[in-house]
């Protein structure tokens, strides 16, 4: 690898690159080709940027901040028009072609097995046949995925939605309706788009949407500058943050209390905008109450009738050897997974993974037996 | 101060003792007399242990741990005789006469001009008289405080209840009957004792006396053990969890979230412990998720009104001087308070406190500006 060149692509001095390595830059030998990655944000380069062996790079997706308050947010944030988009609740996904090979790098920069070989199935590979260059940002949905596994959408596995279109060693975007043509031009499935609207107007139909999305337990709308001089921003629904912390409070101990309380702050921000009556708060803060106690207790009684608290899930996969490099993945990324035997099925194999949370069964083991806290 | 002779006291080498000072040891020459204070636990020394310039150390208060499942913390902790005494909500005093002056220490070890005021109108003092080594350790309780204000107690300013008993450079607590014993003799008033109860009936017993207490809006008990042999617990009511849920999420970022979910998990606890019905379990998921959102919409709704969000407090002094030195005190402590002039009613002056709570009121204002999360 050519540093010097490298260090010229990221905008970043020779200096500063190599003295970043082994503490903000990681190599990664495994799945091939080898890489390095930045686990963290450093000198305008977005964390999850991937460097190649052969020196391309691969910019880190940039995180997507959040309207609390969606009127006022859009206001401050966009001029004339807002395009609106669905938000995939998902993994984030970049899909590139290094060397010939269509890959599926994760958020973190890491190859994930599982999804190159999902993405290789489902994107038609003449996208990059005729674009080498392109890198299809996307997000992988459904049920069938140890990430965020969602049941909410038309499919019963996993499949990818496009949602943004870069290329190799660039930063640049190429927004909204450069991608929708793509997707239509390569038959590769999208993002729903929703429209653009003015911004006078834009409030009030977003509200709409997002509400219409949460009855579907959809998670929200990303809102784009069609001309992409702005950054995105995102809204999700009411349904989607309580189902936030429906999963949160089962597994407690395994997550952050910030997670936890910047979810429940979302509520009450919605709550205000949203100028609900009487009733329809006293209604979300029932279904808010419910969404955390319901799960949370029903964990402390599993654990009293000496069930291990597990997540379950299943992947689907063509090769077993998938099925393995995946468990190998999953390893690294730290995630503590027991993988069942590969099942035949219909061509494919169905792979059951249960992830332990060790953190929330060792803490509820410990207070039930009387621990203090 | 002769050094060696304090760090023989605190059971800990000269040289410990010298390498502590201005780090975790700080000097404090206001009010009179000087001392200094341990602002961590370090070396066995409880935080909040003070060493007065006569060289007499007045050790910090232990932390009382928390049984999340009552019953198994009850079997675990305890054997034969558990001794149950309400836990009083309002903040903790160590009471001790030096130099022949009476002072309240605050729990971090500070001199509190006002609790010292206020002890030394209600305690009597033929008892630092009679016992000049003595510490009273107590719980300042009322709505005149501007530490923990709580409505719940016979009283419409503040009183002090003591709960146990220690002495001066030692770290011995003298117990439950001692403590009673004294605060009869001496007419000082103390946390209500309910009994002592065997282990095989305390958890029956403790769960209807804290299901009282909840009705009452009080906080709930502290478990000790009649011999002193091991240390106390505590167990509080839903009402007082959801209370505190209350006041934290009107000011939401102004606490920490370990501080609110910590209470919530709480309940889920206390949910399954107490074996609730569906009904009961919708119930209390109601009325967490109301003592949530109502107040945190509560204070979207008043920035959104351009009202600043303040905590209003006030306290009753005898001598302006009292007020002077408070906010002083108060200031020292780091919190942000306006105190209006002292107004004279009956012989006596109330003193109205504004507290800025100024990181909730720059999040939500920004955030119903439309700044992003």
């Amino acid at each position: 690898m050519n540093l010097s060149r490298v260090a010229n692509k990221l905008g970043i001095p020779l200096e500063r690159l190599e003295g970043l390595q082994e503490t903000i830059i990681k190599g990664c030998s495994w799945p091939e080709p080898g890489l390095i990655r930045f686990e963290k944000t450093v000198s305008g380069v977005e964390a999850g940027t991937v460097v190649f062996e052969s020196g391309e790079v691969v910019f880190g997706y940039p995180k997507i901040r959040r309207a609390m308050m969606l009127g006022p947010a859009l206001k401050r944030h966009f001029s004339g028009r807002v395009a609106v988009e669905e938000k995939m609740n998902g993994y984030n996904l970049r899909v590139a072609s290094v060397d010939g090979s269509v890959l599926a790098l994760t958020r973190g920069g890491f190859i994930c097995p599982y999804s190159t070989e999902v993405v290789r199935e489902q994107i038609d590979p003449q996208v990059f046949e005729d674009h080498p260059e392109l890198v299809l940002c996307g997000e992988m949905v459904g049920p069938e995925n140890p990430y965020v596994s969602k049941s909410v959408y038309p499919t019963d596995s996993v499949e990818f939605y496009l949602f943004d279109v870069s290329t190799k060693n660039s930063r640049r975007l190429q927004g909204v309706f450069a991608t929708h043509q793509l997707a239509e031009e390569y038959g590769i499935q999208a993002a729903p788009f929703f429209g653009e609207f003015r911004l006078d107007r834009a409030y009030e139909e977003i509200m709409q949407i997002v509400r219409q999305l949460g009855k579907r337990g959809r998670e929200g709308v990303v809102l784009k500058d069609p001309d992409g001089q702005v950054s995105p921003l995102k809204y999700t629904s009411s349904e989607s943050t309580c189902s936030d912390l429906e999963l949160a409070f089962r597994y407690y101990n395994d997550y952050a209390a910030d997670f936890l309380v910047s979810r429940v702050i979302r509520e009450g921000f919605q709550s205000v905008e949203w100028n609900e009556s009487p009733e329809a708060l006293r209604a979300r803060a029932t279904r808010l109450g419910e969404s955390i106690l319901m799960p949370l207790t029903d964990t402390i009684k599993r654990k009293m009738d000496r069930e291990q608290i597990v997540q379950k899930m299943q992947i689907r996969v063509k090769s077993i050897q998938t099925a393995r490099e995946f468990e190998q993945h999953l390893r690294r990324m730290g995630m503590k997974a027991i993988f069942d035997v590969p099942e035949p099925m219909d061509g494919e194999y169905l792979v059951r993974i249960t992830k332990l949370v060790m953190s929330t069964n060792d803490k509820t083991q410990a207070l039930i037996e009387g621990k203090t806290w």
